[in-house]
């Protein structure tokens, strides 16, 4: 039963990710996700309290891929953990593909339901926090220059986000997540000493 | 009557930008526009035939400003001409301001919707063609490194949406138009020749 009602838990957050991608958060209805994943309301509301409750995990589990991502790069140096960073930015991208709306939906919905800005905003700072921290070791140990960590940190957020958004809207311009890589090597260039 | 006729659209399109922020293009209806704004169903459709009418009539205002802003500020050398660019970029954030949701939703809509994606994608392509022929042209007259000039364009471009996007998240938290404007600079500081 535990294989079961995880199978179920599975098809509702794939049927509500594709859902949202389509109508919005606002636009999804449960009956619409429970239609398509193939499972009853009853279901539905065994495993989520609400709609909500189903975005929240979804929402989660974005963000603690991208933790463990950065958590698995540490070099031995700043700029060696940097440039390693960037490198990972293909499988990022890879990964996210089809879900790209749905981050998206997540940023916007932020801006408009408390629960949902609560959940963001601090994995969002705690990541500025950990490129910031990040660049003043580099800075203290010598290999990068006497920047503004805190600016680098926003601006290396800044170049993801940004690239992903372009990405989104003109998918077959080019290959996006090289755009990022060589976006963020090019910003360390001027920020890594030679 | 003109007159008259020209403040009824004003006042359909503040409502509209509002509702949109608030629920979203698909949970905001033609109903809730209408009453927001103190107008007759009746005269709604007088001036619009549907509420993707309106979408599309704040999208247009949305990038003519932009585009009226870059052209305003060719200077003598590119590397003047980007940095002044950067610097306009406070009143451009001041005045985006309350409508930054709906920026973010125009974006999320055209994933979803080919009449807004075809609005958006040719101008987009204007911007991103825009910076990089004049990033070549920095290369040309020798003020810039021989970069990746559509990779700079495009990196450029990702710092202003990332870090709108930071600031409707965690608008607080710092000066983000200052924060746009730097990170811009630290870009470039890696391109432009000493």
């Amino acid at each position: 039963m535990q294989q079961r009602s995880e199978e179920t838990q599975a098809r509702i957050l794939d049927a509500a990710v594709r859902r949202f991608s389509i109508s919005g958060y606002n636009g999804a209805s449960v009956d619409e996700i429970c239609s398509d994943a193939g499972v009853s309301k009853g279901a539905f509301y065994h495993h989520f309290p609400t709609k909500q409750a189903v975005f929240m995990e979804l929402l989660n589990g974005w963000l603690g891929t991208i933790d463990t991502g950065l958590k698995a790069v540490r070099q031995d140096t700043v700029p060696q953990t940097l440039l390693h960073m960037t490198g990972m930015l293909p499988t990022i991208f890879a990964s996210a593909d089809d879900r790209l709306p749905m981050f998206l939906e997540f940023w916007l919905q932020a801006s408009r339901d408390d629960a949902v800005h609560q959940a963001m905003i601090a994995p969002y700072r705690y990541f500025t926090d950990y490129f910031t921290s990040l660049i003043e070791t580099g800075i203290s140990e010598g290999s990068l220059k006497k920047v503004d960590p805190e600016i680098i940190s926003q601006a290396v957020i800044s170049i993801a986000i940004g690239t992903l958004l372009q990405g989104l809207l003109d998918p077959d311009r080019t290959n996006w997540s090289r755009v990022a890589e060589q976006s963020i090597q090019a910003l360390l260039a001027g920020v890594i000493k030679n």
